[in-house]
């Protein structure tokens, strides 16, 4: 088969790879329709997380199942299925309790040696460990490319949203609007709630605000007080910080209210910041940092609302390709030419 | 009347000054049975915080309704009660929320400028405004010494526990058992959960053994690995933080499990530590500063546990003496020879 | 002034009654700007429920505050208030723990003997005792008529969403789009989820559409068929009875899927349905009661919804006269001919 | 093998059966250490539900696994396990939202045909499908007699108390304390609540009595007074009906206290009541029918909670006897001469 390996530092390449088959009982095998470019991919790319030549990328696909072992009870061949970006086992104590991100033998497909050696999704056939827990089923009334980002960065969103347990009658500040962010704010206005989407990327912020949201250019606007007018001095009821850096941190410090709450959804490696231990205890505020989404607790939340069209994908996707071009896909979503790239095997 | 009033720096004394009586129509005074003397109180001692000679000192009294205002319509003359050691107004937004501590209108009994030039609780009698919020009517089966601690550290437990909503199967950890520590441990026992206390004072660990926790003397046994073995190697469930210093907000975020939740219940000021964003975020912990406790909307409850045994204050209680013999109460609780002192006006 | 007064059964009129001033410390008087009447005004118009001739009518009102006893410290005169149907202490053990309709000291305005005796608010002026507690204000970017229902009708339609814990991926069944399902209706959309409304009235259907609802017309559809259809054969997850009738009590045991929560916020009285235990009992359900509704622990969130555009009552009303015809607006309601009918004094 | 066998209305018998073998890639064979005689294989014993002579009986055990199909993933062959009375897919909406109950595809061990054809556990040996979602592991501090009730009642009466949210603050009525009453009252002393007892049997009282709860024998005093002295006149916040009688059900409204909650527990089938709407809505009851216990949402919970010695079944059981005796055990269960039996094959 046809799929998108790792070269070396700066390109990847299509090849052709032997076609995956079950190895152990509870695997399936899909044949992807849709495969997507993600902001981890170009991690490895640019050698930030290693990862050998002639590795499959990718995490984000949907499809249908080509073939399952004899331990897998919940998929069928011929059944349209979205993959999970990440591969929990489903029995651990974690995933027990829904803490899937924190399984005990967590694995990531396409992410090399650190994501447990599995080939990745943007392929055109894809082994995927532990089907029954790792594949989740589309519904009839939902196209393949509205499922899509179910089993990854749209239902990392709804989860987001869902720590901060949003109400209709509170104000949501979205910091960083881009694929992430753009999926905290549909989730957000899912949940009734009035979202303010802060950015300084103007494409950006007209994507947020044709969902609902209310722009603020961060970069014309200062954030902190623009937030306190809007909620008469108060600041923001929730904040999700949906970028990863420093500054967005220590700026959604200052843009909730006090005894409000903080999501951290942007993805964090090494950063430190100096945290005020007295602003935080006398404002009284809740730090939630959302680590890795566990798909598998909130996925099929976030396809019934993909369903009845609360949240939607389609404009968040700027290009589609077939597989073999992948490599200018990579290009374009790396000079952010694009915002979200589809790959069609 | 006679009081306890600030001298200068290091020394309070017992003066006679003139009798309260309610300047507002929504004023209360109520007669002091007794008092207490609190860490806070120690601030305005060592000139930590600025405090006026001859300002009566004090915030945790239990006493009878001595006088009303036209206003109050929840107190009445003769009524039992215990003093909130904060006085909200019970009407602005936050007050309206639960959230008392953040009123716009916020001060504090016999803490100077800064408290808003409140008389204190440590006299024969002290004034109460708005009595209806910052009052709570002490039941029939509960005497003084038992309700004493309702309006402020006994509570501060009740609410710290509560903000980690902990349930029976978990391991809690509550790390420093002095006074507020004591009464965390209680609230989280109360709750059903076990729960692990960590002090180096053996006198203090005892006092936390004797109410149902298990000791962890940190100076001896390495906390981490002591919790990780109690929790088959994940953790903590809970943490609660009841000493207010750096090193120990570092030591709860080793403590707690992946997914879990610290609860920062020791008072901060200045203190700033290194937060590593990456490590918080790839453990999912959530991060919870109570702040100052929001008395009003957890006494009743925190009444109805002390009420049918499930918290008992009296083991904290060292020393009680007449109110003429404060300072030496000052100087005993300063030498840390006492646990608690009870002041009889 | 002039007040709508009760004549005898069948029959209000217009007259001229004393002015109220404050009795209590604790009253305001509020001089009204917009009154309304309501479904249960017709019971004592019917003589359903006993009321004096010459009592004033009417609790549904919103105005601006004439005069305070010394007692209150909220209400100042001049401030724009709405007014709690009904009256609260705020003090004993039910308000203070949010459930104000089941208060110990409970009245209502206008409703006669077993309303406490209080006056009501189709008047020029009415008095509201503990001020503090029963009147709410209006902030500034929300008009007279805006708020008029935050008092009622309107934030009961927000406590019966709020009973079920809406979430965004949850299908809703309104039973009964009269006023209060009108209100529930869009309370269930603000929260996010997709609502069903069921009457078979076909303008209060097309009310309920307008604001998002997916109009169901019982006497044309079957409403668990449709519902079963509409739910991949589940039922609704959530059904809000609005109706308060026996068949309708029935009919949303049917609807509401296995697992799921009925809501009964329709009006009973000596209504006995025969309850099927072993089916309840093997579907899982959940029956909320939702009784009176608690206003005083609901209404800022209620106000907050109206301040943004989340609710929005105005196409309720659909006659707005001046008090003095008030007898013809009671003949309008009693007929079904007026949805909503405003006196304007 | 040897296993008990219903032989016809009225008698089992101990027969030698065929060993059971994995049929499906999912299904796991338990070697059998102890079952449990239920309540309800009485129901089959007496005719009341049908079941073939010759069909193996039972569905509380706890063993060790003898051989798994190849699609097991999680439990491995010596590994030491309890046994859900209830056989869940894992996979259909109910199952993934943790209401294993209403599984599509629900059945039953040892009941016959209605429960699915699935041979019983008071056997050597027993087949259990899907085995990675229907067996759980002892942990090694749990011995086999504690584990033996967390596959079905024990978990049932923790699954009951978090269906009523209760907290250490609450008044908690269990309505009936046979062995599911039993697990009820711990589950609510878990929780911190004050629990009373209601029965007339005196040993039940004396059991129920000796895990902490406050026992009142419902023949000799009044439950709703005595409930209500207890609790200053307001009635019990919680009431858990266990009984699963009419009577029962409607002294369950009798108790609770206006805006209260009552968790029906108990098993219904055909009883009918007349539900006095306008009652139960002035006092603002919720009513949660529990339904069958989703054992596979809660049972690592109850086991955490044998784990810790915060629910203790030893007690509860009155006879251990060899599975050749296990007629009878039948006829000792029957006569009411045992709380419980466990048979040791």
């Amino acid at each position: 088969m046809r799929a998108v390996v790792f070269e070396n530092i700066g390109s990847v390449r299509v090849a052709e790879v032997d076609d995956p088959a079950p190895k152990d009982p509870t695997d399936a095998v899909v044949r992807v329709s849709h495969a997507a470019i993600c902001g981890s991919d170009l991690h490895f790319l640019h050698g930030k997380a290693p990862i050998d030549p002639g590795h499959v990328m990718g995490h984000e696909a949907v499809g249908t199942v080509a073939a399952i072992g004899e331990g897998v009870t919940r998929s069928r061949v011929g059944q349209r299925v979205v993959v999970s970006f990440s591969i929990a086992c489903g029995a651990c104590w974690f995933c027990s309790r829904g803490q899937t991100q924190l399984c005990e033998d967590w694995r990531n497909l396409g992410a090399g040696t650190f994501g447990g050696d599995l080939a990745g999704a943007q392929a055109e056939l894809v082994r995927v460990p532990f089907a029954d827990v790792n594949l989740l089923e589309v519904p009839d009334d939902v196209d393949d490319e509205h499922a899509l980002f179910v089993g990854d960065i749209l239902t990392t969103g709804v989860y987001a949203a869902s720590l901060a347990d949003i109400r209709p009658d509170q104000a949501v500040a979205v910091l960083g609007v881009g694929p992430l962010g753009f999926f905290c704010v549909q989730a957000a206005l899912a949940a009734g709630a009035t979202v303010y989407a802060l950015d300084r990327d103007e494409a950006r912020l007209d994507l947020a605000a044709s969902t609902g949201a209310i722009p603020i250019h961060v970069g014309r606007r200062h954030p902190v007080s623009t937030l306190q007018d809007a909620t008469r001095g108060r600041g923001a009821d929730v904040v999700i910080e949906a970028v990863g850096s420093a500054p967005a941190f220590e700026s959604a410090l200052d843009i909730v209210r006090r005894g409000g709450i903080v999501v951290v959804t942007g993805v964090y490696a090494g950063e430190t910041v100096p945290l005020q231990l007295g602003v935080c205890w006398a404002r009284a505020i809740t730090l939630r940092f959302a680590g890795i989404c566990p798909v598998h607790a909130w996925w099929e939340r976030a396809m019934d609302l993909v369903a009845r069209g609360a949240i939607d994908p389609i404009p968040l996707i700027s290009h589609r390709l077939p597989l073999t071009e992948a490599p200018s896909g990579y290009d374009l979503f790396d000079r952010r030419e694009a915002t979200k790239v589809v790959l069609i095997p």
